[in-house]
């Protein structure tokens, strides 16, 4: 599950306040897509997920959370979704990520945000040497390292969260 | 002013789509009020500042982002605001802590929430010493650094901001 | 244990190279205590434990590693030790550390330095505290971040290790 | 300036109570060098820096610190060292870092230890898939962020250095 701190900065980075479609790619059991929509109730949600077990658990989560509107879609991206989106979240780090992005940038419309976040060295490289290619602006790449302050013994440490790396752009307006 | 993702784990932590009264006390240039304010259309911000240049900045601002609603208060809480509210931020560092967090759950509902953010280990201890004396439940510590991929010569390099700590608990919602 | 980044920030602080006896209070299993005598072979090391597990692990690693020469001490500093030192270093973080301060300036020689380390946030107050009314000089206090590149599935992330606290002083050489 | 945590790291790593002779690549005014040289008076130490501006610093803290026996040459390697080294510290970051590795890795007897210390995203890459390729064995790689407790105002925070990264290995001891 993404982490409170990154999935904050991850829903500040895709405006969601003036956006109308976001899809979550790779949603997982839909901490971001719930929150989301929970926070912004005129938002369409769409949710993308291949595993079925965690779509399962992603509609168990919409059901409990009060979410039916979230659209729950079984696949792995790139596949069909109707609806152009202006903000795209892309929360797993389960390869084939140039072409995620790809597709992605496909969905956006222009000025839409594209929002990924991820772990892996090997995903930082080749998502910022993949957008270099690509039509984007304002592209801003930030390494987020969280602790919380839990009880041991008598007193209190920070104990750590690994590193996690948000990238967030905005699809270009005009094409050249 | 309030680092990006700070604000937006502060701002998360507020549950403001389910407030109906956000105070934000110390508001700087209102770069919380403002977030907020955009981000929930719905929601009643009232800033205080007891700095005359920041509050000149932050009614600018409010113009420039389309604010009106944002109530300005030129003050140092404690002062008096009629509404009760059921989110309070304190941004400012600028000593007096525990007063400030006394006069912040005068003002919450039961089950409101309080979000507190510095840098000063000074603080987090007042604060954490403090709030171990009040009526709150949920306390949660955390302490967070980012740091932005930055271009330098030929490469890029992770240029560090400085670890922020934020405090964020619910007022009780049954007296004992 | 301590973590190999903190260990070797104390040990550079300690300024082992001109230092002729180091006491190691809290020497747990005797990382610190058997790095510093295999890298300064000159140096008189005293070893000071009261967990009788862990003494009987300093002793295996001592004969493990070659140095028969760290004196062993069990119990609870402050007791006697009958040479003074040039260098402390409290790693443990068992409490009563302003008497710990108190008995390791005690056994410091002017100019001698001292060096602690820890997590709780406890400890760095009552340390920042204490130290305030001690005659030390060129007091640093960092925090330190280590995180290791660790294989996961197809690539590799940095696996955090919890934030550590270090305070480097020296003993002032000329009382006033 | 290779910062103290970092470079305390990169000593410890060296493992330089047991080497003979200790390769500075790209020595800057020095400070790795000189602490190796204080901290082990029977080691040998090269010092190469292609910065004519540099190196004049390196001289004057050679004598500053009484460290007349570190060499100074002056160069980019790959360049001709004659003394067969066991361990090579690479500290800059100018480029080049696949030559210069392997260039370090020929000046290496079997067993000896290779530190390099950088900030750059793109370093961290090219450094990790050469290293790769060659025959080096206990790879490590860590990423240091450090900060110092800093005064401001009547409190005090700690002030982020940038993170680093340190990556270690060992030149194979066999052939295969």
């Amino acid at each position: 599950m993404t982490k409170e701190a990154v999935r904050a900065l991850a829903l500040s980075k895709l405006a969601l306040h003036r956006a109308k479609h976001l899809i979550d790619v790779g949603a997982g059991t839909g901490s971001v897509a719930i929150e989301a929509a929970l926070a912004h109730p005129q938002l369409q949600v769409t949710a993308i997920e291949r595993n079925p077990a965690a779509l399962g658990l992603l509609e168990e989560n919409c059901r409990r959370f009060g979410c039916p509107r979230i659209e729950r879609v079984f696949g792995v991206a790139p596949l069909v979704v109707e609806q152009p989106a202006d903000a795209v979240f892309i929360g797993g780090s389960g390869g084939h990520l140039s072409q995620l992005i790809d597709w992605s940038l496909a969905q956006l419309t222009p000025g839409g945000r594209l929002v990924i976040t991820f772990i892996l060295q090997e995903n930082l490289n080749s998502a910022l040497t993949h957008l270099a290619t690509c039509k984007v602006t304002g592209l801003d790449c930030q390494q987020l390292q969280a602790s919380t302050l839990t009880a041991l013994g008598q007193g209190h440490y920070f104990k750590a969260q690994n590193p996690v790396f948000l990238i967030a752009c905005e699809k270009e307006s005009h094409h050249v």
